[in-house]
């Protein structure tokens, strides 16, 4: 039987800023990528969205950042590998103490924004972060784009590997994503997105931007539930991927 | 046969900045409280610190702080219980995770600055930093000053605790010490100061500043190295403690 | 003619993060305490919020905070007064760059938070910040709480002072302001917080908690728009002093 | 009369941290570079070393920076010229408020570290520094290297300018400095540094890496004072300008 989990970014509220809907989505997903406090996320936060996911069984992932709050982590700061590899360390740590006071067990990591943006490509700040992964626990998923300079790195460091799908982007005939500044880099029509998921899952292939049917991976979909439409799309696609007789389940 | 441990707060640099003798003073001292970001320290910085410490067999401790980088952690905040809870974890297990990727092992917390000074008379901040060292670890020793809140709310934890005296402070008749806006508060002479420490040791006792006998336990000696007279204090103490036939040894 | 000022706490959003309703309450308001990026604000909120103070003809004030961005300015910090002088000239100083930039004028200065409650009663940090702000530009306007140790500071300095009062919350019989920790501190009906503004305006007393009339002065009442409850008072406290014959206006 | 103007970068130590030597680098230098909290300095610094280059009638400059205390502000961020435009109004504005309340005349400002840089060949961001410098007071004088995209934006502005040169750098045949990367980038030896700066004076002319003697103008000259080579340096330097009938003196 197939399989796939559904993943979101949880736990980015900060001090007295509320932002996304947490609790909605909690109900939708099966792996939960967890702030850290560099990009969002505070101590507090980072506690309460534990207890959250561990409630309801969702599958919980550091979120590691470049350390930019006011920028949300999606601004490309120049730091060296070594750097990398040690606020990647940091955040996992600072995270999972959160969730085994909580008597829970981290699953994965997954960068954010420009973090996982520049180890798309970068194959030096890819290593860094997968050593530091692999350096912290040998036994944590690495969430990382298919065709991606950080899931090859993952495999390097012998750590399991799930390759990221997202259900409203298209891709390039290589298998990347296609960059946003492309005017059609966004699936905005819902049954479409949806379409390229059940295409990903059934026939291991996804028909790229410019007509061509590429060969894909999925073990992980992106979803969002910041906004109506995200957390719609987000719902409608659990729904008919069940249907489908696709089982939603993370991946622990 | 008697022993102690001499403790040091190591990892106070800060990006381009230097602060401290860590080279130094590691070769005095038995324990180092490393700072975790708060009010010192950075990623790489822990990184170095954990490092040396484990090349040089130094029993390796958190020192979480109030978040006050400016202020060093100096300045009291007004954090409720559960915030200090949370920034407590937050900051131990950023520092595990440098510890457990180079191998190491973490040994003790004992919280920084205005951190340490509250929790010595306020109970429920107190109980909320044991509480957090408990949750992440119950093997973890607490270092706490004797006769504290702090070190009743490791004994409440069943935590392991660890009496830290000064050598260069005098005690109140409660076994308090004697407030620094008080013009007793310091004792300058390195004979004295030794002195002090050795009558702790082997008489369990320290002649309080009013000239009274009092009982106290001394498990761990809390010594400096950033400055020359330091740095000449914490070797003298050594070199006369051994003389003495006291073991100079970590917790672990 | 009577006339009064309605102020709010304005700009406090953050990168990804949005609060407050700025732009409803600026059709009811006629001063504005803008966020100088140490509690909320950040460059790019503070540029876009004066611009619109601008437009809308509000007097802007700087709302300088202890360094606290994830505790929202709201956590008391011990800072000494030359440090508080310090924060407070470097964010006047922030927030005048927009202001000059765009063609405005820095009407007032009021302090946020934990750093307005102990300018209240402490005379030292009040005269810290009424220093600062004279030393920035004697012109401005310090507001500060009636019967406060900032009021007196402003008027030590040969500061314009406005005596801020609340519409929501009771007086103690020394004018001062019921702290919130007692359960008569809030006034939750609309109709008694509209009824204890006008009696302000037309008799200059109020009635205290405990049923006295006590003498007050009313320069600018504290009003919020950051929910459907505060923003509905607001309006409805401007349209009923508007029919009681007071003009509502700024300070400038 | 030749004249020439000596800049240091100083106000860099940050709470418990002191970095650089401003004492004694302030009696060679003629204008001063001051941190604004972004990369380096706060509150405290920012007064104190205005204070003493008030005192010792050098010229002020702000010295603004990518937000990034961690990396000394010499890690490129990858921020919108919007937002760089407003980052710099910040810190300018902040650094002017202990100018002014100390009775001082903000004279230059001149970007630091990695904003500096990309100022040099980034067209927008250049305009975003110099539109914000122009915004704040179009009397201020920007400092930029000879033959910079910032050098350009700041005449766009109308700005004065100041070509700044470096006594230790080489420069190459379309005068620009010679990427710290390449291994003939750094001129070690004094008299060959001297003998530079005193060809750019005397002769409006430097001789390139490659050999050939290229126009170049020369404003003012950036020294250091942080360690005792580039004291030794700056104060050389100093001597034997003078010596060489050349008036040392800031531009204000």
């Amino acid at each position: 039987m197939l399989s796939i989990d559904l993943n979101c970014d949880l736990g980015e509220s900060f001090g007295a800023y509320t932002i996304g809907n947490d609790e909605a989505i909690l109900d939708v997903i099966t792996s939960a990528n967890i702030a850290c406090g560099y990009h969002a996320g505070d101590p507090h936060v980072m506690h309460e969205t534990v207890k959250l996911a561990i409630e309801k069984g969702i599958g919980i992932g550091a979120h590691p950042s470049f350390p930019d709050l006011n920028g949300f982590g999606r601004r490309m700061m120049d730091l060296k590998p070594s750097e990398i590899y040690e606020i990647t360390l940091y955040q996992i740590g600072a995270l999972q103490a959160f969730v085994h006071a909580e008597g829970g067990t981290l699953q994965h990591v997954k960068p954010h924004g420009a973090l996982y943006n520049i180890a798309e490509k970068d194959a030096e700040r890819a290593d860094a972060i997968a050593k530091a992964i692999h350096d912290f626990d040998s036994k944590l998923i690495l969430f990382a784009p298919y065709q991606s300079a950080l899931l090859k790195a993952g495999k390097k460091y012998t750590l399991r590997v799930a390759a990221e799908v997202f259900a409203d982007r298209t891709y390039q005939p290589d298998g990347t994503l296609t960059p946003r500044k492309q005017k059609n880099a966004v699936i905005t029509d819902i049954t479409a997105s949806i379409q390229q998921v059940k295409m990903m899952m059934t026939d291991q292939q996804v028909r790229s931007a410019d007509g061509h049917y590429i060969p894909i991976e999925a073990d992980t979909v992106c979803v969002h539930g910041d906004n109506a439409h995200a957390l719609a799309l987000a719902k409608q696609l659990r729904t008919e991927l069940t249907s489908a007789g696709i089982r939603i389940r993370n991946l622990g």
